[in-house]
């Protein structure tokens, strides 16, 4: 079972952090997501790491990383269910999540890319009239 | 992380199984799921099995008594994601998924499971006019 499931929830990809994540793990799946994101053309990807009782700088890193590759290839990346405790230990390790956007649950990462996805087509018309 | 997220998508609950399923983590998943169909009030349940390899007579029994005690809940369950081999091996070894309904992936599980809703509706209505 060493690979973590992506999953197609309406326009978004859902991935689910559930078991230790060691350097070839990780690897695999930023391959798998970003093949995801090209072939589902998903504008979004919600990473839940509700199981996570603790992070790391490497976890941190690969966390800013996929936000990084999936916003290079047009969706964006919101991490959800972060544990109090974890959020505790980032402030404390002075963990920099760059580019991570976060939300409490699913269901408000969900309405958090809706309404990124939303102001990027109200940009996008602007720039349109204006040509 | 010994405990199986469960992340509410919209009326939905979603669980991914990702590790290897033992006595206690499925004693826990069982209580966890319950608890969280109750308290969410959620209507369906998705289990996603999109990472197991193989499954045997215990993963079915699982399977079918986590249907049977969502349904007791008022709740529905869909499988999604079972892999090609796992479906020939359910059949080989006679595994009966009884009560089990399944779906190739959660788009499409979630629209059965909206479908299910809505003929209940239609039924709850009747029953109600015949009143």
């Amino acid at each position: 079972m060493e690979r973590i499931p992506i999953l197609k929830v309406g326009e978004f990809l859902l991935v689910s952090i559930q078991v230790d994540m060691h350097d070839r793990l990780v690897l695999s799946l930023q391959d798998d997501l970003t093949a995801q994101v090209v072939v589902s053309r998903a504008k979004g990807v919600l990473i839940d790491i509700s199981a996570l009782d603790m992070v790391d700088s490497f976890i941190g890193r690969m966390l800013g990383n996929m936000a990084a590759m999936t916003r290079a290839l047009g969706a964006e990346t919101v991490v959800v269910g972060m544990q109090p405790a974890v959020a505790i230990t980032i402030v404390e390790l002075g963990l920099v999540l760059t580019d991570v956007r976060t939300a409490i649950n699913v269901d408000k990462g969900m309405a958090l890319l809706q309404n990124l996805l939303n102001e990027s087509s109200v940009i996008d018309s602007h720039e349109f009239h204006e040509k």
